[in-house]
């Protein structure tokens, strides 16, 4: 149970060589903070703001760069799926599927990934409870696969605004199955550029102390050398140059609730 | 643009006769009262709240009948779509392919949509602000099919509830396509009963009033001679017994609306 | 109960010939359409946003003014108390004491207005359900006075927003109260504009509308000959010369309405 | 700034004996562990949810109980104050005057309260941002009195149901103000019980860390010997024999987070 685990990553796979970088910069900081890694890339933006923005890789590309990651670092890797085809061919390359929040009541998408044998971390819906996500990890139990993580990333609060209900993360946790934390997304304002999503990147430290200091399984941060040029989730994002200091003082907060929890 | 077009029929696809049986009633309901109908049913229903929930005909079938009622009655018929692959047959036998809410950020459905010709009409999300909606119209329009509807269905307002902000529909209308009310779907309370959403019917004639007072292309109403015996949606549809008593005042609300507006 | 019943006047009574003036301008019209008119104005501005806002005439000359205008008129006058201490003077000069959405819970204030006997209309408050209102009217009626109206006025939506959840007016309705919709702060955007609240002007009439096609006794609208130069709730004040077109069109709104409800 | 400042003490004042037996144990618990103890507590629940509730001690009764404890333990005594009236003698008697949340933007209780030279806690509005907050401590500040706190104690979402938006700590503490978190009140189901608050009193523990971790100067909780059986706000006090525990704990987040911020 301790340390948390860290999902980290750029939002999507860029390039092999600037997948590989972040894996290496990522893969020394945890190793050195003895933190778990996943590493997280999407290798397709499938549901972006406006048509006009990039979309990625591509599958065959993105899961190529991925499982070289698994293969050089040797840590699990994760992406995210968007249809039920793709889960089979995705969890040949890599370790954890991810189903996104808007797709989390999609049961063939549900099915599809369980079937896979697959660990899989699924982002609860802007638009759910936390209780409404017991009925989602059914979905996936009932093919037989527990191999489920429940991901907090906000709910809806009026127009273009999230909010983290922080009591979401121990009622989910009530289900048995680990708890994360996205504090990337958690931050986004969606739409609120219009043609695009905003974001908060500075208050990431603090929601991600507070969600620590509650107890969760796992971390979902993504990471970029340099977020205000990334072709997707830049305000989001933070500098991988802040990661190693940010991840020294998660890291005491999670051992701090776990200490005598 | 007199009368409101109305898009109605049961949740779901139940059998051949049921179909017909709700589609005769609805035809000449509509018939006798100058207004257009539009028959919809949903031959899978993809993203219930539990695995448990009955999924529909499939898609072979439900496209059949549809097709059926459409050259029976002469109306044009809706059905909603779930993925990218199903948008090409289903374009085959109905005249409007319908996107549901939680996927109305997925490019890829709404572009295979797009693509085919077919009238779209796509839900808000629960997610997502009127204002959003250009963003997803723009998507389907970059297609070349200008042929969009927008759907308001409610919006997520704390947890297992939904709240029509009306002012949406004047915002959805300022993109310049038709807006239609979903008064079924708007007033359903996701996760509301546990292991499925729970719904205030009895909500559905003052809200379409309310939409209609305010002026919108069409109306969505689900209907079925047995609501709570039917095997979605029950707590949210009309009974089809209430359906000309409930047409003929909204359409006198309708007519004041663009008398002089 | 046909038509609604309007309450109209400026937000704040800024001079007795101002007041007589709005007041004179709005009695001709109400005369014509065979509106009941009650007026409206404030003595004191007791919650606004930032404290260097003008505050009003105070209590003693605003009372006097809207003396003048019954005395003159023939039409109740209602204006808003926001301490115990206020509502017997104010019910010695006015017909109809209105407590404030944010006051709505504070008990004395709420006893001390009923102890009056005057009329009283409550605004729900916008961190209320609409059904806790049935609590609030249950304090002032037990002081013995009934004469209780349930103002829908927006509920809070995220920040900086306020939805109207439309079903609120047929759940007040239940209480056997009449329901009055407050076109005027419904489209309020509370502190929007950061030392001061935005509004939404054009969304008076359709909001109107839709609360008339569903049916409410009152309606209240604030109004001024130029709302932008008003001292306070300009962006959401209709201006007057817009007022008799307006009212025109409501009443057949809840002509039709109430027809065979 | 170390530790974090405990406000705390029974919900309403219910007898000198009662009031001196929590604060004997609290100033007990305070001492052993170093930290600062405010003690709280109210003589009139001025807004309870139904006229039936019980309102407390009275103003002169409860004022003279409060002075007794901060004589007889050397500790600050805090009260919540309703009216302007209230407020001069109020601060006589206590050191910190207590604004509640439904009355933060009340101009003359605020102007009142920050001329009586004491300590104010101002609750922020549940109806209101963060950031709104500024504009309130303003108000008090104009009289000349810097000794203001601000107090996050949830915001409205959907009907019923309060949320902590955590980001709201660091946004009030850019003000300069100290702020405080009352996790007693953000765990309150307003009217969630028809005709009381309900509460959610397992959450006090994980949103009190929650807060310390992203950084307070001060918790607020609300305790009692036996809540179920206390004549308010019993869903959320924390039962005092649980205090000892709670507040060992919870220093040690507060540690951390200002370790090294």
């Amino acid at each position: 149970e301790l340390p948390f685990t860290l999902i980290a990553g750029p939002c999507q796979i860029e390039s092999r060589d600037h997948a590989q970088d972040i894996a290496a910069a990522l893969h020394e900081i945890c190793h050195d903070l003895g933190i778990g890694l996943i590493y997280k890339s999407s290798f397709d933006k499938a549901n972006r703001t406006s048509i006009g923005s990039k979309r990625g890789v591509g599958m065959a590309s993105g899961l190529e760069i991925l499982a070289g990651i698994r293969e050089k670092f040797g840590c699990p890797v994760l992406t995210d799926v968007h249809s039920p085809e793709q889960c089979k061919p995705a969890a040949e390359s890599v370790d954890v599927l991810q189903i996104p929040a808007f797709l989390c009541r999609q049961t063939d998408l549900l099915l599809a990934a369980g079937e896979t044998g697959a660990a899989i971390n699924v982002k609860k819906g802007q638009f759910l409870a936390p209780w409404d996500m017991a009925n989602v990890a059914a979905k996936i139990a009932s093919t037989g696969n527990e191999r489920i993580m429940l991901c907090e990333r906000g709910t809806s609060f009026g127009y273009n605004t999230l909010v983290n209900d922080m009591r979401g993360l121990p009622i989910m946790a009530q289900t048995g199955y680990p708890v994360v934390y996205d504090a990337t997304h958690s931050v986004q304002q969606p739409g609120g550029l219009g043609g695009a999503s905003g974001g908060q990147r500075e208050f990431v430290p603090p929601l991600a102390r507070a969600a620590l200091a509650i107890g969760v399984a796992a971390l979902f941060i993504e990471t970029h050398e340099a977020p205000d040029r990334a072709p997707s989730d830049g305000p989001t994002m933070v500098p991988l140059s802040e990661m190693r200091a940010l991840l020294t003082r998660l890291r005491a907060f999670d051992r701090l609730a776990k200490q005598d929890a």
